[in-house]
């Protein structure tokens, strides 16, 4: 866990106690199940984002879509917050109560509903995260691909419009959510999408939703599209001389497209850290760790296209991991970034960057970014889904020393112009949550941000659903 | 172009007649690009629906996205619908100026505003059309890949979420539109989306708007995903003793993952018609049609497995085209299906469904449907991107008969029943526009279709935006 940011400089709207009447309705319903325990509800006010605790006034373990709306339908009827909660891996501040109110806990709707092996569909609750999905459809022969690292839920993953390493080939929640079931701000349950591949049949409620980090509805099941598990499946490392050799390697796999499944780099900072952590030899220079999926043949072939690339760039070491077994000690490594890079300095806290910039532009965003926080001396490391031209910088900071939260912040300022400067975005895959509103206005114009206020003020006129997130109103 | 219908039936909204102090604001403007000549104005009153002309009071012809946000301006502040035009090719009355107002052809805005070939994007005006828009970028080794057959203008491509052949492989407009720039009710001018390949800042406004047939706001410049030309492309025929034999094979393929890049079905009568109308000399059998792309071994590899499928459930004379040309007269015979079809029963009109069910379904949906029109003893013929669970058969009826309107209606309404109950879409491709709006609410439920009215009164108070489609206010 990241040790704690003030939320000080937050937007402040004074939390209103919770009406005795809607805490007794609570009680009655739920009983157990409804909790102001304060251990409770302070492990329902923080997330991994570096913000500090702000716990709800009370959490609702749920189990089904008709007990979210009769909770919602309460909170409606005494204008209290709701806030949606899986399992707590966001990165962003989603799931902080900054004015009060319920946090609605949906990790115990972790049914897998419907498996649709023949079409490649499955149906969970919201609470289901992607590792137990893959583990409970492991014997269909299909698998769900979107890996964000954190064990989240899928839906905190729809909710983020969540991705991760294989989004080069197999995109991001956007493109991998058919349907849902959401409960809307009045407490209604209504549907979205079907199980068809493709539909023009009216507004995209379903895409409206993904990514709506909670603040237009509360979905409670998700339908997503699932891929055959691939005949052959292979990864390789390989090292470069430098981030700019492994950049253009990128680049170039990209721009020709090879359609590599996972295309990851990790400097040499998160080589070392994760060598020390889970006590790998890996060679401490800038690496890409890739997978190839595919039949056996393509597999080899988009290997060995790869392979050509790299070594015009100086690539070296290229090295195999076609057992389960090694694949698995690679990936686990690379998962475990995050936590072994706070171990590079004990008691550090993170400020992790999320900029996504068009491919081409980013060997210039990353090389300058590298700079910038070399002439600073702040510790830091960096992990990248480059496929994607989405890259985290990770700041290492003493929270004891605000000049090192300063510099942070300012790299992060830096970093985030840059990107939009070369037509990207300031977050690929966390979210706007409460760090990122100021970016938001910065990327978006203040004319799309309107109208994503006045979205917000259609659909939850109470201003009821995780308010005070993505914009204040 | 069909025969038309009678919109007697349609919702009726009194068209007011245009305030003079618009018109002449409008003369003033756009002098000869402002046209209420009776032909021009006919001309932009139909689409390639069965509805008869419904013309608006008068047609602007644009040039940039200023003037588009002038005209929407000026309606705004006079209460006018305004309805965006484009290629015309629209097949569900979309372009019916049902309540009156102006035409706001997009045609002229036929510039290719940037190819980043590097980054696989392209920036467009509205009005550029997919056939375009592969012509110019020709050179960079690149391509559009969604192709609705019809040489649609992209922003008609985007505002009703079209796909076509190529989506079993490459998606839809909602997989391939990256950003927007939108004029708003208002008239105000934003831009959604960046460059970056995936993003989560804030509500999906880019895919809001996809799919939102011109009633939340005109799209005048679309950012798109190009893809490299393949290495490799091999188109191939197979014919087939039954429907069920060739909905057999295509399930197949889809679920073993095969990245196949086209597979269209054609029934005996859709081969009869292109036979006729292409002077071709196919096996009039229902037939696939199908297209490989990738690397030289993996279209062999994609080959080997679909003619090994295909030759199990009975397929025959497996016919390969890997020459451009052979490839181009096969798929111009497919783009040619409607109007081929529409010659097989002289003075016809055609009433096509366009239903798209989960994969397994298939079959069901597909069989029942034929049993059913053949039945009726109403000709008929059926063409699908079978790939996706989409098809649609077109029924050839006299518009002198009322009989046969109502027979074909009548088998409508049940393949969308049908469809509904297999967990699909009542449209796959074509839009909601004046002719679905009945099935919308089957499909979606009143709910989610009052949660869309929600944000059409949010983001168009005034109701002028293409008003009467998807849905009535």
């Amino acid at each position: 866990m990241n040790a704690p940011l003030p939320t000080a400089s937050l937007p402040r709207v004074e939390p209103r106690p919770l009406p005795p009447a809607m805490t007794d309705a609570l009680r009655q319903r739920f009983g157990e199940r409804c909790s102001t325990a304060q251990a409770v509800r302070e492990q329902h006010g923080r997330d991994e984002s570096p913000f500090d605790v702000r716990p709800p006034d009370l959490v609702v373990f749920c189990e089904s879509t008709d007990e979210v709306a009769a909770v919602v339908r309460l909170a409606s009827e005494h204008a209290v917050p709701v806030i949606p909660y899986g399992a707590g891996s966001s990165l962003e501040g989603h799931l902080l109560a900054v004015q009060g109110g319920v946090s609605l806990d949906l990790s115990r709707m972790k049914r897998v509903l419907r498996v649709n092996a023949e079409d490649l569909t499955v149906t969970v609750e919201a609470g289901v995260t992607r590792m137990q999905l893959n583990e409970e459809i492991r014997h269909t022969g299909l698998f769900f691909p979107i890996d964000p690292g954190a064990d989240a839920s899928l839906g905190g993953m729809s909710a983020t419009r969540a991705s991760g390493t294989n989004a080069v080939r197999y995109g991001t929640m956007r493109e991998n959510v058919l349907g849902l079931t959401v409960v809307t701000a009045s407490g209604e349950v209504i549907h979205t999408g079907t199980r068809a591949r493709k539909s023009s049949a009216g507004y995209d409620l379903t895409r409206l939703f993904v990514g709506s980090e909670g603040t237009l509805g509360v979905m409670t099941e998700i339908t997503l599209r699932l891929y055959p598990q691939p005949e052959a499946l292979s990864a390789a490392v390989c090292h470069f001389p430098s981030i700019a050799a492994a950049v253009a390697t990128t680049i170039q796999i990209i721009q020709m497209g090879v359609p590599i499944a996972r295309c990851e780099l990790l400097d040499a900072n998160a080589v070392r850290a994760v060598n020390r952590h889970d006590k790998l030899t890996l060679r401490e220079s800038p690496m890409l760790l890739m997978e190839f999926h595919g039949s056996t043949a393509s597999v080899k072939e988009q290997a060995e296209i790869v392979q050509e690339i790299a070594r015009e760039q100086g690539g070296e070491d290229f090295e195999w991991a076609t057992t389960p077994e090694e694949r698995t000690r690679l990936w686990t490594a690379r998962h475990h970034a995050y936590f072994a890079g706070l171990q590079m300095k004990p008691g550090s806290r993170t400020v992790t960057t999320d900029t996504c910039v068009p491919i081409s532009r980013l060997a210039d965003c990353l090389l300058d970014t590298v700079a910038e926080v070399e002439a600073t001396g702040l510790p830091y490391y960096i992990v990248g889904h480059v496929g994607d031209g989405n890259f985290h910088v990770a700041y290492l900071i003493d929270p004891h020393k605000p000049e090192e939260r300063d510099t942070a912040e300012r790299l992060n300022q830096q970093l985030v112009q840059r990107a939009l400067r070369l037509e990207g975005t300031c977050t690929g895959e966390h979210g706007i949550g409460l760090h990122k509103m100021g970016f938001l206005v910065d990327e978006a114009g203040a004319g799309a941000v309107e109208m994503m206020r006045t979205l917000k003020r259609a659909l939850d006129p109470k201003n009821i659903l995780n308010p005070g997130k993505i914009f204040t109103l």
